[in-house]
């Protein structure tokens, strides 16, 4: 059995008699019932994940996927390909916007190149596990073979066990990728069943032929490669991304190992409705972070059903919404350790 | 001149020469720009409030200001009015929601008891500045006199001023008072010429005539006083309560102190509108936290014009909303002070 279907086979379900624990504490607390509202969801969702009510979230890290994509060449980016593999090299360095996010909270910034084109010197700092350099242009066939599709759903798995091992108890997803709101984009028309007209941004900087040829080359890609809107891995193949595929997997092996994860904005969000296509399962183990200033980003958060908790009008990606949303989810376990309860202080409402 | 007054006159306009060059280094940062959506205008504004590119925010406080409300005596609240006085008991024991979410940050919490009905132990910790116990019921004539209102407004620039001493650089605003929803709808129906239908929600818990009765009591007292909607002291005098004088007076001092303040939800938001209506410039240094899970919280914040960050469902009050947002106003700072620019790393977009 190959590492994704083990990895499926351990995502259970929360366990639903620690979270009556949790909601119990949370209703006993001295405060209106529900008044903390989101606070109190993410509590529980927390005891469920881990199995217990108060779970010390020290060891934090964000993972960040960056790929380069074929369909770069359609001239979708006002932004050099070549940024990708730059950008990469400062995340080490801590120079980066979800690095400096990241510092608040003291979560660790992890850069895995899973596919960009070109490459990284040996002493980057960056972890290598790139399956290729770069997707293959999705307007002229698929981006790349369904085994390729599943090897970067086993690469982000497999850093996320790593984590696990490591004793990383807060993960959150990120990416790097010029071109990648294109691909993003296409999975999202396909999963939505819409035009990609109704969703198209400008990204990180759309090309000279405007969002009207990005629409064009989305809606090109999809006539082209037909992705079967019931197949998560079908559709990563098709007109997917590398790093799509590795947060995917990052958030399934989050699961596995009852990790809550943290999914940025659109692009995670993306990947999150591939996770939840091939694990439903999964999404239990999701926390939205921020509404993604990119048009898709509200829709693939309705379709995947979580709503986001921040709205900064962000899209940098990287993971910087993921790590703006760390201390929120340790508000969360601060309540359920510091907040007395009616009973403790003797009062009632 | 009284110390309203000198407050007033301190508030000055942001520094707009340190804003540019704030502005500037936001846009050289390694990221497309305006990418980093609203944590760049924070970061922007806190330079023009305290005239540094990366302000040190390492002391921070939320000053939580508690009293009760004569209108209690409609049976407009579910709670016991000792509540109050109960809970004020535990902010400085660390036991509340404000508390056990300030810790994240390392937020100091400071109580003041600016006209909670009954005596506090001498030994509670808790900052003595009542002005008298409870304000008169609205129902019957003015919460207050129009001293009293002033009185309590300089109590929270008193509070603004002593934490500005203390070094205090970035500043929260809470409260704690049964039937402070009561006043503070009747204050906005007042300020956005409303009825009260329109925005009465259950706040911590809707007295045995429902909402319809609590309509009712808030129209009654705005008949019963006809506040100015023009004059804020005027407002706060017929139909407010002590802590939302108290609050609005924190706003304007830590304003007159160049001190960035953090906006917790629905009362502290109405608050808010009520310094600005004293003094316009104040609202450049406010910073909204959370939108309240309270119906009027979402008029109240457009009214006041600052768009909240956070979507948590919460409506707990105590200044919990406005410690959630600590961490992510010092994400702003570490942008600016961790992120690379493109010329430092030799890079171009």
């Amino acid at each position: 059995m190959r590492v994704l279907e083990q990895t499926i086979h351990k995502i259970e379900k929360l366990d639903e008699e620690i979270m009556e624990r949790a909601r119990k504490r949370v209703d006993s607390l001295i405060k209106p019932p529900t008044s903390l509202g989101r606070l109190e969801e993410i509590a529980v969702q927390l005891a469920g994940i881990t199995k217990e009510l108060t779970p010390s979230l020290d060891q934090k890290a964000i993972i960040t996927m960056a790929a380069d994509h074929g369909v770069y060449d359609e001239g979708i980016s006002s932004n050099p390909q070549e940024i990708t593999l730059a950008q990469t090299l400062l995340f080490q360095k801590g120079l980066t916007g979800v690095c400096a996010i990241g510092r608040v909270s003291g979560a660790k910034i992890i850069a895995v190149d899973i596919g960009i084109k070109g490459e990284l010197p040996k002493d980057a700092g960056v972890i290598k596990r790139k399956i290729k350099h770069g997707t293959d242009n999705m307007v002229k066939g698929p981006a790349m073979t369904r085994e390729e599709a599943i090897q970067s759903i086993e690469v982000g798995i497999e850093m996320a066990n790593q984590e696990a091992r490591n004793g990383t108890r807060l993960i959150g997803t990120g990416e790097m990728g010029i071109g990648n709101t294109t691909s993003s984009t296409a999975i999202l028309s396909v999963l939505k069943n819409c035009d990609p007209l109704e969703i198209t941004g400008k990204g990180a900087g759309v090309g000279p032929g405007g969002i009207e040829h990005k629409v064009a080359v989305i809606r090109k890609a999809i006539t082209k490669n037909k992705p079967n809107p019931n197949d998560g891995i079908d559709v990563l193949e098709k007109v997917g991304g590398l790093e799509i595929g590795g947060m995917a997997g990052v958030m399934l092996g989050a699961a596995a190992n009852r990790i809550p994860v943290v999914i940025d904005g659109y692009i995670s969000t993306v990947a999150a409705l591939i996770a939840v296509l091939i694990e439903p399962n999964a999404k239990q183990y999701f926390i939205a972070s921020h509404a993604s200033a990119e048009p898709g980003g509200r829709l693939a958060s309705e379709l995947l059903g979580i709503e986001p908790m921040l709205t900064m009008d962000m899209c940098l990606g990287e993971g910087s919404g993921a790590a703006l949303a760390f201390p929120i989810i340790e508000a969360a376990v601060s309540m359920m350790k510091h907040m007395a309860t009616f009973a403790e202080v003797d009062m009632e409402i």
